[in-house]
């Protein structure tokens, strides 16, 4: 970051004090300290490059992910790093791989769903990278309806073991990350059958590849599935398609907290309750927030840098107009600024809730459970369509140089969408809030008290006819008057769907037939859920100077923007009146204004190094122009001035020997 | 298309005439015809072959696009195709070259731009292909403000030519299609300066490469600004960088048109009108309309299809349910399926307008355009939004494999995106529409009657007071009731956008104060022309059974699709009631139980080839599932079972034998 200071002019309006907000953004300032120095330390290993992933050819660049995780785990053991600072360094790196299963879903299935027995037996040898594991649960036929799953795993009381087995081609595995060239174990999922009966779906660890000369084992077919979205983004990661072969594993391969297979082939069940599976996926999900936080910071911090830079029309002193003064690009940009401050904060939260949950379960309490489990499924679900759409409009803000792989937001977009699709389709996610809020509204006149993110329902009776009191524009300021609004319509949009839903002489007809309303209403729940999170965290105290106030500027534009973008939701259910919707409006542009001399300090605070951005148009120093014109010339098909191809196809056309030529 | 059709099923279920549908498509039974033809010629020809577009190097994937444009030509030129069929075959070969920019935007501009001359010297090199032209506006520094661009054309008097200069880093062209690699000539847009004076833009045709070895003239520093989104895409193109150092070019080489620079150096205006030039505009921008609605209906084609195929969940008769049945599906899907009919038609309606524009212009009457380059412009831009994002929608509704790049909506999203930015940025674009709004609005008390698409606003004081009086659903699919709801929506939102203007004492102040308000007001009046001519459509004689009743259900959720989603507006300007708008949703839900039927012919009936869809999801047939497995065999990846790199990087973690490992 040394030279000119692009920059300086805009970063000297800030109106309060980075280094406070970076504290904020990080969580605290030993987790600021570890995430600059780890990045830096990624930043500066020429190893981790990242410059040159759009034009490698799919086997090099595959090759060069294993490199770099081999380099990174190599780091990690050399400088003794500890498991903050080494996952730290993972993401820094910047790149899907193998081990973001290995970590991310492999462990945790052993450690969820594996006795003590079998966990003391796998994980230190898979914290040794002894052994590789994925997580192999979707089919090409089955990936949201998890029990329609068809690969068996049939005892055989015989030899004491289980026999995997594919039986059609629709049961190949197919998606998980890391199978098709590198794990060595998987945890796969398959139908368990003892003596002819079928007893749905459960875990099994299964060796792959034998850990001698990498071949698959036998029985085992196994390969890459090909291509995804976009050129470098998730092609490093080698998802993988998987069949099986009447392969044979141990009896104490199943995965058996919750429930086991005797020698004899009984099939009985612990006293482990089943629901502590959903710890699991309650962590899982909390990640996928906090990433959807980064993911967008990262496209507004590029969008911001480069609307700065950018000047196009007007005339102020012979230079024209930064495109970040226009109110159009602003009420474009800000949301999304704001959004991602927003997901930070309810990431941070529902960390909070994952060991509230996580404590309960272990006390055996499990009357949250339902509510905690719904509202992450909900807040996996607004979080990443909101990620994924606003990774695209920052895209689509930096006008014609947006669409440059070296923006660094193509990839960004093409790395970041599948969020949307895996751990849960986002749309089936809703569906699942939809039915809880439904049952939350049903037994309310039973006096069956609502509790966390649903206890605004325990005053229904008000918020169905409450009026919003905001006069003048600055009423929309207020938190109460906010939160009220949003109370007010998630109530009475789940009580109207209920309400409809009632009409129906079958219920499953009725949830089917008005499921897109349903989904608008868990939308407008899972949004409060935020709304309130933000507003929660404001209440808290926050050093620096002018932090908070920043902070409380930032949740009036992400409040009054949803107002603007779902003002159909608050007009029809009469939470808020048209007058009242505009005054929203004109406090919202006011908002923007106030945003647009720190906007440049509010994404700074994100502090992403430049290697991470990844972006030209990002870049710290602004010093745009010169990099994307020296970027240019790196392209290979710069390495001639006349481009391979000419003697062949365009010669013979410019010369009209067409006809004869050999094409 | 042979063999088992997995879709039979599906396609009896018709409730009308597919032949009939394809000519309503197509435009007439000629079109259909000829797009047929061509289309299969291109699908059998193995040089057009693109399915391993991905995998290829930019390098290879450059060559294989020069490979395939010669072919073309040669194919042209061997059968003697007509200009419709050659411009048919370009379109089916679907893969973005210089041709592109050679025939859609070097020999317009200089038809348009040109003198009668200059047209008989240039064209007719153009037309043969012994040169190849782009069209080099954009700079590093420039787009959408085209007035801004800094290269200099410097009349010299002494030797009658101009100098051709870049006098700053971004005054670098940038951008243009065809000039990377290929082109021999160039339109070039610069600052005219004769005698020390500034006389704004203008073009110039400019040789930059030698046309016996393609080597750059002297000057000129040229060469391609490397990677863009997505992999395959738009990388085939090799849109360019160029530099000029003192070029020059004869006097002559200036399109002098509609202003000529004399021997003598002075600067004269012709008596050929300067909107002259908006003719090509509204024709460029027709052919972005148009292509929208193509874009749209491959991708709503793709996961119309695969939704058919796609079961999870449920099941009836042992099968599960297929996804297309769920609500949730049907309400995102279907009123993209009637979105890209309804583009279709106003695409058509487009058509004519150029026409009636360019026989108004040739009788100097200018009278209808502004309106018509209003109109224009804010129809590219509401159809190339509504495209892209659906695009990504329908990814989104193919669950995870619709993230694989096979499933073809990776590249048509990566390839379509720019069409928001290029011809004008979409809300630059949209910000005209909005100036152009006012002042409509700002005449009528003048008594100046709006012509065209604003003529509605003639009635503005009925339609400021007018109220809907929809009592039952089905009154919502009165054309006349749409039809009013939308005119009241656009004047209302007009309106208030004036009344708020006029409390700023600076106008222009005003403009960019409320500007995110005048996008909303210009999005809402594209949209009534929309709708508009959709239901015009339906006003005409449409033979085939059943055809037409498709269509007016298609309308219905076109329209109804856009009150729900804009209900905001609506309810806000109060031209309907909340009551009315949930209405309006029950009647959209009962479409889309009468489009499920029908969706898959009415899919079949784009006549899309496997080939041009270019989809394994979407495959003719339905045979998905063993189509996808044996794609994924193909990738680079799978050429060995244990990959590349698998002795440096993976073999030494897992023997932890690391530390001594060089990586
Ligand atoms: C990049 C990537 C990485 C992945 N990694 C892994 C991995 O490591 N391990 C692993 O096991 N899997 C992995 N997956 C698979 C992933 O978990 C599934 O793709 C995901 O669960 C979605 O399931 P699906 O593909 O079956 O979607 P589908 O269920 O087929 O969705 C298709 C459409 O149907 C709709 N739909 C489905 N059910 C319903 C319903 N009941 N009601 C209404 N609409 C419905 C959806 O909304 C969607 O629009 C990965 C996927 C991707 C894309
Ligand atoms: C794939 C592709 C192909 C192209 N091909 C060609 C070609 O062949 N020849 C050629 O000459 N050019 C070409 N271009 C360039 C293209 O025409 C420009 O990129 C386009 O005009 C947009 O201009 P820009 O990039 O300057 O965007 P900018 O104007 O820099 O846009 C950046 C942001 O500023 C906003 N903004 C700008 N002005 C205003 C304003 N007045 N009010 C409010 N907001 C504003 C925009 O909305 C946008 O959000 C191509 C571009 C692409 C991506």
């Amino acid at each position: 970051m040394e030279g000119v200071d692009y920059h300086a002019d805009e970063r000297s309006k800030a109106e309060f004090d980075v280094e406070a907000m970076k504290i904020v953004w990080a969580g605290s300032r030993h987790v600021l300290e570890v995430s600059d120095r780890i990045a830096r330390l990624v930043a500066s290993d020429p190893v981790f490059r990242k410059d040159n992933r759009a034009i490698l050819s799919r086997k090099e660049l595959f090759k060069n992910t294993l490199k770099k995780a081999a380099h990174a785990w190599k780091r990690i053991i050399e400088l003794r790093l500890s498991e903050e600072e080494a996952s730290k360094l993972r993401n820094s790196v910047d790149e899907p791989a193998y081990t973001d299963l290995h970590w991310g879903m492999f462990v945790p299935a052993i450690k969820g769903q594996g006795t003590e027995e079998q966990q003391q037996k796998w994980l230190p040898l898979a914290y040794r990278m002894q052994i590789i594991g994925c997580y192999a649960q979707t089919e090409l036929g089955h990936g949201s309806n998890v029990q329609g799953l068809e690969t068996t795993a049939t005892f055989d009381p015989q030899t004491d073991e289980f026999v995997i087995h594919s039986p059609t081609l629709t049961s190949s595995k197919w998606w998980p990350g890391g199978l098709g060239k590198v794990s060595t174990h998987a945890v796969v999922y398959a139908r368990l059958i003892t003596d002819g009966e079928d007893h749905g779906i459960h875990g099994f660890i299964v060796q792959l590849r034998s850990l001698d000369d990498h071949s698959p084992l036998p029985g085992i077919t196994v390969g890459d599935i090909g291509m995804k979205f976009g050129s470098g983004a998730y092609n490093t990661m080698d998802n993988g398609v998987l069949r099986f072969d009447q392969v044979r594993i141990p009896r104490n391969q199943m995965l058996m907290r919750v429930s086991q297979v005797t020698r004899e082939g009984k099939y009985v069940q612990s006293n482990v309750p089943r629901q502590l599976i959903y710890g699991t996926m309650v962590y899982v999900r909390q990640t996928i927030v906090a990433d959807a936080s980064t993911a967008l910071s990262r496209a507004v911090c590029i969008a911001t840098r480069y609307s700065c830079v950018r000047r196009q029309f007007g005339s102020q002193n012979g230079l024209e107009t930064q495109v970040i003064d226009y109110k159009t690009q602003q009420s474009r940009l800000f949301p999304l600024l704001a959004s991602a401050y927003a997901f930070r904060f309810v990431g941070e939260w529902l960390k909070w809730l994952y060991t509230d949950v996580t404590q309960r379960l272990q006390a055996n309490d499990f009357s949250t459970l339902p509510e905690a489990h719904a509202c992450t499924a909900g807040l996996k679900s607004i979080t990443t369509t909101a990620t994924a759409d606003g990774i695209e409009e920052c895209r689509k803000l930096c006008g014609g140089h947006g669409y440059l792989h070296c923006s660094g937001l193509p990839e960004l977009f093409a790395v970041y969408i599948p969020a949307c699709t895996y751990e849960g389709d986002n749309i089936v996610l809703l569906l699942q809030v939809a039915r809880f809020l439904v049952k939350t509204v049903s037994q309310l006149p039973s006096g069956k008290k609502p509790v966390g993110t649903t206890a605004y329902m325990g005053r229904a009776e008000h918020l169905l006819q409450c009026r919003c009191d905001v006069q003048r524009a600055e009423d929309w300021l207020k938190p109460n008057v906010i939160l009220e609004a949003f109370e007010a319509r998630a109530t009475r949009m789940s009580v109207a769907c209920a309400k409809n839903l009632s009409k129906f002489s079958n219920p499953e007809d009725g949830f089917a037939e008005l499921s897109a309303d349903l989904v608008e209403a868990a939308v407008a729940h899972c949004q409060l859920i935020v709304v309130s999170k933000f507003i929660e965290k404001l209440q808290q105290d926050i050093p620096g100077k002018g932090v908070k106030r920043q902070l409380e500027i930032l949740c009036g534009v992400y409040t009054l923007h949803l107002i603007h973008k779902h003002l159909g939701d608050f007009l029809s259910t009469g939470c808020i009146t048209p007058k009242q919707g505009s005054l929203a409006n004109e406090q919202l542009r006011s908002l923007y204004a106030q945003v647009r001399p720190n906007a440049i300090t509010l994404v700074d605070a994100f502090n992403y190094t430049d290697h991470y951005l990844g972006s030209i148009l990002g870049c710290y120093d602004g010093n745009v122009y010169p990099k994307l014109y020296d970027e240019a010339w790196k392209d290979p098909l710069n390495d001639t001035v006349v481009p391979d191809g000419y003697h062949e196809y365009i010669r013979p056309l410019l010369k009209q020997q067409l006809r004869t030529a050999r094409l």
